[in-house]
């Protein structure tokens, strides 16, 4: 096998020019088209040229958000690390994740909880417009869902896509369901690395 | 969709059963089954039941390096945040990454390379025994297996995961024909989660 010899600020176009090779014929949908490339190419999986699923304006909403400065706050810190820090915090927000966080760690084991679920109450008394970005735990999503329906959360947009095997799939379809702006990979497929891809991918695009 | 009623500390048991039950049939080396079934759990990608090689005796060589307090260096910020500190820092070890370093940078513009060869040239100056853990960049891969070859360094072994679609399945083989003990996922997959996975399902495993 040979290697190829791509400059190194070359090797992200030359990707994206594989993964449309690759896709063919295959109609992405204009709209949402950066978002779910990205995810490919993050993954090599083309599984996500079918599986993503976007509410009505949620792309705009997202980099509405951004702009004006909302907080992104994830369910792990490696979605809190894939995340490009640079043009957010240039517009005053902050990407923040409680998981680690000692209160929360207590707190969830005094209620017999997870440590996910906690993280997320404590985002909701953030005072602030919220984007979630959740890629592991579906308790994460699902306390979403609980804490909008209780009147307690009213975030900008979710990112949901965690993976797994254990109410993944059906927490997907949750939040979906609830009416809340939302980019979801349908089915047990996700990751942090695509959660923080989704939000890359955002705002990479914001037109300034 | 009816949302399980599951546990905290039962979830990652009962995910690794319906794993189990997935795979049916399919026989995985005893040797490997923990590693392979952890990167299943953190993709929900049933390929790598298929596409993971191991060196001979690279999990003993790393649970070794690990318990003797060896430096894990991966490629990403990502993947560092992903390995599970608690035990690597109680044998003495330490989870580094130099991509965002001010001189890892500046080196890499000025000589027209990637950071993430610049970072690996950086982990080749560490003074102790290190392993590689790299979920991201095949130039981190085929720049180990360069300083390897002009006798520069001489890791415990490589974590070989990176992603995409530039070099990505060339750097593994390179990586593979070096003799490096190593453990690799051929093909286009991988990822920083993949690279933690790995390093973390080999900790869990080692016995006091």
């Amino acid at each position: 096998m040979k290697i190829e010899n791509v400059k190194p600020d070359q090797i992200e176009t030359k990707s994206f020019e594989i993964i449309s090779e690759i896709l063919g014929d295959k109609v992405l949908d204009p709209r949402y088209e950066a978002v779910i490339k990205r995810c490919i190419h993050t993954s090599a999986d083309f599984e996500y040229a079918d599986s993503m699923y976007f509410s009505d304006g949620v792309i705009e909403k997202l980099q509405d958000a951004i702009k004006n400065g909302a907080y992104i706050v994830t369910d792990t810190t490696m979605a809190r690390a894939g995340i490009n820090k640079k043009r957010i915090e240039k517009y005053g927000g902050e990407v923040l994740c409680f998981i680690g966080d000692p209160d929360v760690a207590a707190e969830a084991k005094e209620r017999g909880v997870t440590r996910s679920l906690v993280s997320m109450e404590k985002a909701s008394r953030l005072d602030g417009p919220v984007i979630f970005a959740i890629g592991n735990a579906p308790t994460a999503l699902m306390s979403i869902c609980d804490l909008v329906k209780a009147g307690k959360l009213s975030p900008v947009a979710v990112v949901g896509v965690p993976v797994g095997f254990v109410n993944v799939v059906e927490s997907k379809e949750m939040m979906i369901d609830s009416g809340v702006p939302c980019i979801v990979a349908r089915g047990r497929k996700g990751g942090s690395n695509i959660a923080a891809a989704i939000i890359n991918a955002i705002q990479y695009k914001i037109v300034e």
